[in-house]
This record gives structure tokens, sequence and C-alpha cells, in this order.
């Protein structure tokens, strides 16, 4: 892809600090600007080299960004969006890493001042590492990227942004919005949900007796819960479907189990058996 | 300990292998003979080193056997711990790896002939890889073993099991067979069933969007569902009660995400938070 001139990144923490780390050791952008509420954790992202100069003034960081990726937490994307839009220069495309689409959507898109515009990104990468400090430069090789244009889009904006993750090292999949909000209430928020509720539903007196496979199985549940109050409230509908089908099957195992149906009980286990194993290790 | 003589090893897969090894390497016993239903398998575990005899013939392999080790799915200990009994030299110690305890306890603490004994465990060990193949002597190093004596069981033979699983590397914690399975219900069995109705909700077309988190929680469900149906069948009750539990924490946070009720989704979050942070990596 064509060169990006100045990016600035609003919130540098893994993703942030990653994408940064990835825009410079390709050579992609002249100046990557680290924008935060701390310095300390500017410090750290510079330290990294994920940025090449760091401000907590983020209308000073964006007056001359080409492009602007928002990697704070989704509860913060359209405040943040808005104050970029109102200092950026005109026309400013802007997108995001944000684990929800419907809503940022709803609210940026065709709605910025001074002809910004907002499309909407979310990078299917993560780690259990968190903060800039963590930075990888390879953290989108191979993912998935998904980009959400709308009819609004501009056609350029949309190939930008996905010359972008692919610069990155990212297959890109484009969808709507609503249909990103559907699957990964599915694929990423029920998971975390199950694996909470499990966490919860494991007494103290037993945490002795936990292996492995609790630990795998439960293991979302370390996740930040500040975050995922903000992704849950954003994706509301389509995470309680999810849930209401995950009480199916487990409704169903309950039965088979309570009944002593194991031909019931045999399908169910080979069903999750030939789903788990398409998904790979 | 003192050496073991001769150890029968029944079901070499990777527990049984492992053990084989186990004792092997650490030289517990002068012949370690293992027991299996294909020539193939044995041949790998005489290959590996797990073992130093095999045969198919149960019935030849115990004959002079000093202590006999059940490794086969749970559905299979009974039967084989009654045929052991009849051909073992009198008075046997038997004690198997299963993952349930209550009806093996039942069914064989005092019943076998010929004044052979049993005493449930279980070592909290294993492996997403399967087969003596995958031998590992170390499979027990720093692993909890569960040991499972009644009012029945002679302070002698309690002693030389958990010696036992003490020279392999465990730590012994000994309780009931009912505790047991109540604990493990919720510990390993509601996480298997967690993972697999997980898996079987996330439909093919969004397999494609899985990340390691949607990985990690459902990894169990790649379990085989032959032994899971054992396990299971030969717990109902408690695992009945583990996924009741389960249920009452999913509906608590689908209740809070449909009232907005952000208070309770946090309190559920951060309790689950909590506990997978003390559950360790």
């Amino acid at each position: 892809m064509k060169q990006l001139g100045t990016v600035a990144i609003v919130g540098v923490g893994l993703i942030g600090g990653s994408i940064g780390l990835a825009l410079r050791k390709r050579e992609l952008a002249e100046k990557v600007i680290g924008i935060g509420r701390r310095q300390v954790s500017l410090r750290i992202a510079r330290r990294v080299g994920a940025v090449t100069n760091t401000t907590i003034d983020l209308a000073k960081g964006v007056e001359s960004a080409n492009l602007v990726i928002l990697c704070t937490p989704v509860g913060d994307i359209i405040e943040k969006a808005h104050e970029v839009a109102k200092h950026a220069p005109e026309g400013t495309l802007i997108t995001d890493a944000g684990s929800t689409k419907s809503i940022l959507v709803k609210e940026l898109d065709g709605k910025l001042p001074r002809g910004c515009r907002f499309i909407g990104s979310h990078p299917l990468a993560g780690s259990e590492r968190t903060g800039a400090g963590n930075s990888d430069a390879e953290l989108f090789e191979g993912k998935i990227a998904i980009v959400t244009p709308t009819p609004n889009s501009q056609a350029a904006d949309y190939d930008l942004i996905e010359d972008f993750w692919e610069a990155l090292g990212s297959v890109v999949i484009k969808m709507s919005a609503e249909e990103h909000d559907k699957a990964l209430a599915v694929t990423s928020h029920l998971p975390h949900l199950a694996a909470t509720a499990l966490a919860a539903t494991i007494p103290e007196s037993l945490f002795r007796l936990s292996g492995t496979g609790l630990r795998d199985t439960s293991r979302l549940a370390g996740g930040d819960p500040n975050l995922w109050l903000q992704i849950v409230a954003q994706n509301r509908g389509p995470v309680l479907a999810a849930l209401k089908q995950y009480g199916s099957q487990l409704a169903a195992l309950h039965d088979a189990i309570r009944d002593g149906n194991d031909e019931r009980l045999m399908e169910i286990l080979e069903k999750g058996k030939k789903h788990r194993d398409a998904l790979g290790s």
C-alpha cells in the first residue's frame, strides 16, 4: 500500500501498540502518534518503538493525521471519534479496533463534522497479555480483520482500510455492522460469558482440584470486567440471543443425562467434538 | 517406597503408559506388564519403554502381579476388576485411574473374591494427546492424585496406594468416593459439558470467525465422546447438580444484561475474574 503519512493511534494498549509497531516495522507510516491519557503508558509505547511521538492532548495529536485509529475501550469510541473529527484535518478518515460495531456505526456513520468519515474495523487478534509493553508487530499476521462499511461509505475509504489491515498481515472480511455483532456475540462474547459463569460456579474450596481442562475452559474469565461490561452493553440483543442458544444446548445435555438418554447425549457430545475439531488447535 | 515387584497395568493408553514409564524410570517395579486388547497398542507401549512385558490375555497378565492398576475407560473398570480378582494371586491389591469413583467403590469395595481388595484412585493429570505413544514419565509430577478409601479399607493398602502415587510425583488427597464425585462433577465434568455445549452452539458458518478465546473455551469438547458418555453415566446426580448451578449463573448473567443491570453484571464478571485469577495459568 501507499505510505500512510501520519497515523494517530488513540489508546496505546496491546492493540494500539501492536498496530503502531507493525506500521513502523513495515515502514507504512512516516509518523505514528500515540495518544493516551497517562504519560506512563505513552512512555512504554515509545520505549518499545510502537510510536514515534506521544501526547495526552488529543486535539494536538490528531491535528496533522492522515488516518486515525481508535483503540480505546469500546465505550469511549463514539466520544473519541467526535473529538477527533473536531480537531483532525478536514476529511480525515477514522477507523477503530473495537469488539462491537453496530452502535458505533449507527452513531458515527455520516454523522461526523468537517467531512471526517468513520469506517468500523475489528481485528480478531488479542492476547492474554495487555498493555503497550507487550506490543507485537506480528499480532495481526494471518488473523482476520472484519471491516464494516455501510451504503454511505466511500469506496476509496473502504479500500484504504482494507489495504491498511492487509498491510499488517490480516485477512480482511467485509460484513455489515449488524452481521458482525451477531456473529461475534456467538464466537467471542458468548465464550467470555460461558467462561465467566463457569469460573463463578467453582467454589473456592475446589480451586485446588482444578486441572488444565478447567483452566482452559475458564481462561477468558480473567479478562478485564470493565471492558467486558462495555462490550456486552453495546451488543445486548445478539448476546442475549447467543446466551439463549447456549442455554438450550445445556438444557438438552441436562435432560439427556437426567433421562438416561445415551443416544441423545452421544449425539450432542459428537456434535461438540465435530465442531471443536473443525475449529483447529 | 519399597520396590513393587510385578505391576500389571490393564489398559495402556496415555495414563497407563505414563504410569508404566514413570515406574520404570524411577525403578519402582521389577516388571511392568501391559495388558490390552490390541497388539498394536501394546507394541507401542513396549517400544516407548512403558512396559517390560505385554499380553492380551488378562488372566495370564495378572497371574503374578503384586499390584494391579486399571487404566481402562471407566465403564470397563468394574468388570475388569472382577476378572483380575479371579486370576491374580490371592489378596492382590487393585487400584484404578478412573474419573469417577462412587459406583466403582460401591461395586468393588469388599466385594472381590479371593481376598483381593480395591481402593479407588484418580490422578488429575492428562493431556490433549492420547495413546501410549505419548506416555510421559513426568505426567504425574506435581499433580494431584485423589485416593478414595472406605471404612472397609485396610490401612496398609491405603498407605501403599498413597506411596505409589507419591513415588510418581503426585500430591495425594484422601477423600470419600462421594466427595470426589461431587467435586469432580464441578471441576472436571461440568467444564467438559460447558465446552461441548459451546462448541455445539457455534454454527459451521461462523467457524472462520473463531479466535483463540473460543478455541480455549471449547478445547475440552474435542475429547472422546465414548469416554465422556461413560463418565457422565457414572456420575449422573452430581453432574446434573453442577449443570444446574452453572445454568443459574448463566441465567443471572442473562437477566442482568436483559435488565441493563450493570451493577449485577459487573458483580458476576468480577467474581468470575477473581476465581479465574485464583486458579492460576
